[in-house]
């Protein structure tokens, strides 16, 4: 049994803000005005600027010399980008699994898939709560991987990958079955020891987001904010 | 013509330690008392809080709560892990840049290439000059890549791959000539428009660094602490 110490303020601030990014209520390229956030939240200015180094690794804010920070930019270019890295490290960590797990292992994972799936096929289910059980799947293959620094880069990621996730869940409802039948799928091939099937799953999964998303900036101009430099 | 902002104080603290942790000035396991380093530096305690956000970024330490932050471990299955996540980063580096350049774009690497083969023939060499060097050569294929999170995910891990790559140059100064014969074979790959040519020597030269820091670790026990959990 492991007991986890309670988050830190700043860590608690990153988490706040990470959020609203996430939910498109802090747009990309709007600035973050360390001052306001201290005001608004009634905390220290170290703690502020602590959380904004957190949000910065995260990949969800850049922080300019002097200019402050910023929430990072949603162009083309950048999610194009952010899905290339993210598909190989996720390939990777899929590959790794495929090749080291016991049939122990498979189980923890396969419950993840199903609650997820269940969750995505009630109507009642909110974005949010489908994000959170997508990240749950992903944890369940850490411990086998074993790579800390695959894990801490995967989950360093997860932020930006949640923000464009959110946008194709948010703007087509019927993305939460296209979801479903991925993950059912990845089930599927994981159950028949397929292991060329599992990483071509994921692939087609994360490519099928990735053009979504891209569509849904496309009708969206307010989104694609160039970061500013 | 870009001019850099000067450096904040978090980031010049961050390189200072980070220096330490790299040349092994600071040992894996040990501590980094913030009120110390405080008291070393005559800097504000803020400074070196964000400093060791930057570190850890970095992967030069880890942060526990309550307990603070200790150099990172080098165990063999650390350094194995590290070794895997960066040489497939390194690679996905490489195969954009094969697919991506023009004859322009190869020259700034080929001139960054012969200025560290120069620098690794001359005897009277400094360790921290070849390592700044191999950093130069990546830096030449970002622009041409353009994927700011690969760039970044790299950068952040080349603090802990100079810090092996240390060990292993100050191991065995032959290590020196190895690695001009690797980055000549790169350039002439490279050179020859052989994309799978240039991949493969990027990986041989990595496994064998790999490998050669494994086998410094095997006979300095002392460098193996097991990371504080």
């Amino acid at each position: 049994m492991q007991f986890q110490a309670p988050e830190s303020l700043s860590e608690q601030i990153a988490q706040h803000l990470g959020r609203q990014i996430i939910l498109g209520k802090l747009q990309p390229g709007e600035r973050i005005q360390e001052l306001k956030v201290v005001g608004d939240l009634n905390v220290s200015r170290g703690s502020v600027r602590e959380a904004l180094l957190i949000l910065e690794r995260r990949h969800l804010i850049r922080i300019y010399p002097r200019k402050g920070a910023v929430v990072s930019g949603m162009t083309p270019e950048l999610v194009n980008s952010l899905y290339d890295i993210y598909l190989n490290l996720l390939e990777m960590l899929a590959v790794r699994f495929m090749a080291e797990r016991t049939p122990a292992d498979e189980q923890p994972l396969l419950q993840a898939i199903d609650q997820l799936c269940r969750r995505l096929g009630d109507e009642r289910t909110d974005v949010a709560e489908v994000i959170d059980g997508g990240l749950e799947v992903m944890r369940k293959c850490y411990p086998v991987v074993a790579n800390p620094y695959l894990e801490e880069t995967l989950e360093n990621f997860r932020p930006a990958i949640s923000r464009t996730y959110y946008l194709v869940l948010a703007n087509d409802p019927e993305e939460m079955q296209v979801s479903r039948r991925f993950f059912r799928r990845i089930a599927e091939r994981l159950q028949a020891d397929d292991h060329q099937g599992v990483t071509s799953v994921i692939r087609e999964f994360g490519e099928h987001q990735r053009a979504v998303a891209l569509q849904a900036l496309a009708r969206d101009e307010s989104l694609t904010v160039e970061p500013a430099t």
